[in-house]
């Protein structure tokens, strides 16, 4: 996880793919912090004590330990979360992190492609220096990435047209180009793309909501989530992490809204 | 426009107005990309090709080439969006974009000296070391930027009259403080500063207001941009660059109210 | 306070506790400016006359200097709002000057760490290279710092009673996670936690739903703020503080919602 400090960062980012000079790596990190990538548990003692404990045993050994939502999930939603909220010093870390509990790079590329639409197009422009870097470091390329044009999931033509319709009678008065590029870009081509599973395109929009306030969005995309297969023990244990991640006001902000939607579907 | 990559970038933060140099710059940067500027066309393949192709497909030659808002308010609109949410990372390719597309460095700075009381005083004091840079690169002086203490624009006094009633009359109970600072600081001043047309301070303020989420305040200012001289088509236009750069749930949950102040005045 | 420029700013950074070094520190640092650190006035002059003005008369010699608000919380306010909004291109500045203004080590430290769950952790864990770099400088040590696992204050039981039962009756269906984690590591730990008073801690949390426009979670937080001792006056140029620093949308926003608080408490 993306707390475990300076070792497993210095080890990762210095990772090249031979095993020797990340056991070499390994060995002297143990010792050594990499503010540039993350606080380690040492840099938290020594400011804030009280942190570090909290990170000990309320993130490593609580809430990343819990059942609910798998260490992968996890990943996904904080890297969510901090990518759409613009908070980059210590992306790569996390980067890494989430790349070693199993999220594949080309998942990692969709999800930042996809919070380009709903975190603002910056945010996503922002962690691609990080993302460089830490696909390098690991040797990255072109075939493991998604193409620029795949073959798209084939459209439900059915609430496709139900989610225009609506869009159109909402907001066309106001601006027919958003109502355009909403139906062209975002949900006949981006929602389409393979390489993110809907699920997973649902769970990173829906912690985009979360962590930016847009309650108002979170039906639809939490209905559409569950639609996609999201459980309701994982939508609990989303807001759960979110609560540590995006911090607990926003949670308890969202929650009223997440638990209408959730009565609604029983 | 800001996404155009690194060509773009390099030359334009290595220009000194010296245009052999400039020309020497371009030849090279078609083949260097800037990560510490913007990522470049380049960059954003290696780890995003759909990313990619979006910037190139929707944004360059979809959002920012479509009528119904001029190309330099577009930027004005970027502008106030990044500063105000403090998105410094690629700052500078932005600033030069956006006066290579007409906006003044005096326009420029009122925006940032604007922002600093519609998007907090820390977001426009980050902006400007990025300022600076880019001024400098392009031998602004200080004849080329606002007056400290300008002669200032006149005021509506019966529009301002009716403002600061209404203010004291929701807000005296509370702060003192606040609604006095409102009137001398904000519209007996700030809004009053010759150098960035109220219509223009009006666009940059509703843009504040989008990408923060401030939605209850959006009829008062949208209301006050029109009476300033954005148009409609102006307003829809403003939106759809706000649904690319803040991102489509900011924009999904101010356009029922905008849609609100369109229709009561039509 | 934060805004006074590039002297204070070099003269802080520089400490490490020989006062020959600082006081020769400080006679070259008034005329250096430090960009690394905060735009000095010299630089705000540069490029935002106007900024500048607004900076030395409505910040320095205005809001900073007014009765209702202790300096020392004006630091608390300011510090909460740009640590909780992830703001750290000149915190090492607003860090120096409110340990000038009498905010302890152990404070600030606390307050990073009630942050964490209050603004997100990541945000917190932003200020720690920050934190570290100031501490060193004026020679900091763990015993200025509160401990990992002190002595708790006294719990309310019976307060503490209704809102566990408020928050299982509102967010138990949704999630128990965070029920149980708001109990266990919020209320019965970090609230009790001996090195940051509660009033203190309360103004930290308004603080940050104000500058997070978590207006919804206000009531809570105020209501607890003035039972912890907070005085309307105090409120009043909390709002006044976090205008100019948050922003003045956010705080129209919050203040009909902090009116009625007051209101009701009358």
């Amino acid at each position: 996880m993306a707390t475990v400090g300076a070792a497993t960062a210095v080890v990762q980012t210095s990772g090249d793919g031979d095993a020797a000079s990340a056991a070499s790596a390994s060995a002297s990190a143990t010792t050594t912090t990499s503010p540039a990538t993350s606080p380690s548990a040492d840099a938290l003692e020594q400011v804030a004590p009280g942190l570090a404990r909290y990170q000990r045993e309320d993130l490593e050994e609580g809430l990343w330990a819990r059942p609910g939502l798998a260490a992968r999930d996890r990943h996904l939603v904080t890297l969510a979360h901090l990518v759409g909220s613009g908070q980059t010093q210590h992306l790569t870390t996390y980067l890494e992190d989430a790349l070693d509990a199993g999220l594949t790079p080309a998942e990692v590329s969709e999800t930042v492609t996809h919070l380009a639409f709903y975190s603002g197009w910056e945010n996503a422009a922002s962690a691609v220096g990080p993302l460089q870097e830490v696909f390098a470091a690991r040797g990255v390329s072109a075939q493991d990435l998604p193409a620029a044009s795949p073959d798209l999931l084939p459209l439900d033509q059915a609430a496709e047209a139900a989610r225009a319709e609506q869009v159109q009678s909402t907001y066309g008065e106001v601006s027919q180009g958003v109502v355009d590029s909403t139906g062209e870009v975002l949900f006949r081509d981006l929602w389409l793309r393979p390489d993110l599973a809907p699920r997973d395109r649902s769970l990173v929009t829906v912690t985009a909501l979360v962590s930016s306030g847009q309650v108002q969005q979170i039906p639809f995309h939490l209905g559409r989530a569950m639609d996609n297969g999201l459980t309701e023990a994982e939508v609990g244990e989303t807001m759960h992490q979110l609560a540590f991640y995006a911090g607990w006001p926003k949670v308890f902000s969202a929650m009223p809204t997440v638990g209408e939607v959730l009565a609604a579907r029983r």
